[in-house]
């Protein structure tokens, strides 16, 4: 089965404007783009996501596969992204089983947490196994933190966004921006579809993802988790911290969670057995600063 | 008629657990609480949202008015929360007109965006209009943020929450912390509507807060600056950035909205006649740091 065929959209990804500072001066600063998306299903209207527009293709199609509105990518025939109309059609092959019933429950996530999650998601988790085997060195993790840090882009000249992050190992996959985080993890899961594995597992439509890592600047919520153990990846680390139903799911899923990352500071929330303690830092430990703002 | 009866349903905000941090060490912190919440409308299942729990009445209250589910609070006989089922019971005097079609157009919006903002709020900025009158001085500002910095409690000792609050003039009236900012924004509006002030206009609906400031630390996205001008607020201060749909709406409903306020900057992004430059800075400005993560 061919992948589907997507478009490649482009749109500006900041916007200069001109500011007052506090000494009443003009002062002309980048923000970030942000979109309205409109996504319909075989023509028919689905859901409006707001997006900087990086990569509304892969958006798309990461949105139907996290929410279960398909279970493989091969389900699509093509995304049609058009930003002069704000719309992305997406053209199944077979159409979306009962997807009035599937799309009619609602919960309204917390903070940063995606939109509307289609209810049916919570009750997933327990058919969710990760790999056994799946897990990540301290020396890695550092190796990650560092290349997060030298590469943010739209958040370097215009703050405001959120990024994610796919690692194989260490070695950086994806590095995803977005006004929404829950956009930039569809997005990673999007893109990790139409560039499966050698070890993916089509069977259950899900990815066999044992050495892939998933860094986010937002915090671990109960939705960031769920998705990525969705996408199969048993370790994921956040600059920021974890809600208790963040921590509740991994725990359940059996996901080694990293919060507070920096430099060479991290706490590890659940499953500990899946990090390997090879570079304990020689400094004592000092008092811990909290992240300047939730996210 | 008489204000609609609320519960006082109380729950633990933090919860304590055991970490693993980089010297392997075990740690004991705290992380906020996270629960659900699912609204009952006169006994019809409506949302589930995700809260910290602080104040689940004035949230659901907050929600329905800022959804524009109820016009206002006089529709509102009583509404119970039970933390042992997790479930909010609002009884309406009249019951809710047409609430099937009302709640079945679906926006997914940025980040910390509120999840599901039904589709016709969009609609309605044109209706809306602010007192022309209402400002904000220089020093009331820097007053405003220096009694937050006093204030986070939640954050303080466990972190990833956001707050708002509402001000009259530079007098704190209400500070809320929830794990969602559209949780912690719904919760003022839903004290806002039990706690009327004097030149409360009821013949629309909403309230005429002329002297109100209101105060995030979240990004100042279109649907913060929606609700806020819903509120009737006219001025919003934000410790983070806006963005792009923020700054659109702000425009176009003549919102003053300052952004990156901490110590004594700050960036005035739309409408800075509404801001009186009383206290400008002796020191010349040097260039400006960004907060370390989006939010």
């Amino acid at each position: 089965m061919p992948l589907p065929q997507l478009t490649q959209a482009r749109a500006p990804l900041t916007r200069a404007i001109e500011v007052i500072n506090e000494h009443g001066a003009r002062e002309t600063i980048s923000i970030p783009a942000e979109r309205d998306l409109t996504v319909y299903v075989d023509k028919r209207e689905l859901v409006t996501l707001m997006t900087l527009g990086a990569h509304p293709e892969w958006l798309v199609l990461g949105y139907l596969l996290n929410q279960r509105l398909i279970a493989s990518v091969n389900e699509v025939e093509s995304i049609t992204v058009d930003w002069e109309v704000n719309a992305a059609s997406v053209k199944t092959r077979q159409g979306i089983d009962r997807i009035e019933e599937r799309t009619s429950r609602r919960v309204v996530t917390t903070g940063c947490g995606q939109g509307s999650v289609f209810g049916h998601l919570m009750d997933e988790i327990d058919t969710i196994r990760l790999p056994a085997e799946a897990g990540l060195k301290q020396s890695e993790l550092y190796a990650i933190v560092n290349a997060i840090r030298l590469k943010e882009s739209t958040y370097k000249s215009a703050g405001s966004v959120h990024a994610c992050a796919l690692f194989h190992g260490e070695a950086l996959q994806l590095f995803v921006e977005d006004v929404g985080r829950h956009n930039a993890v569809d997005t990673i899961a999007g893109w990790m579809a139409m560039n499966p594995a050698p070890t993916l597992d089509r069977s259950n439509g899900s990815q066999s993802s044992s050495e892939k890592i998933f860094y986010t600047t937002g915090r671990l919520t109960s939705e960031m988790v769920i998705k990525s153990a969705q996408m199969g990846v048993a370790v994921v680390i956040s600059r920021s911290g974890i809600t208790q139903m963040g921590l509740d799911v991994a725990e359940r899923v059996g996901l080694c969670a990293i919060g507070r990352a920096t430099h060479q500071r991290f706490l590890c929330y659940a499953n500990p057995q899946r990090l390997e303690l090879d570079a304990i830092p020689s400094a004592a430990p000092v008092a811990r600063e909290r992240a300047a703002s939730p996210s």
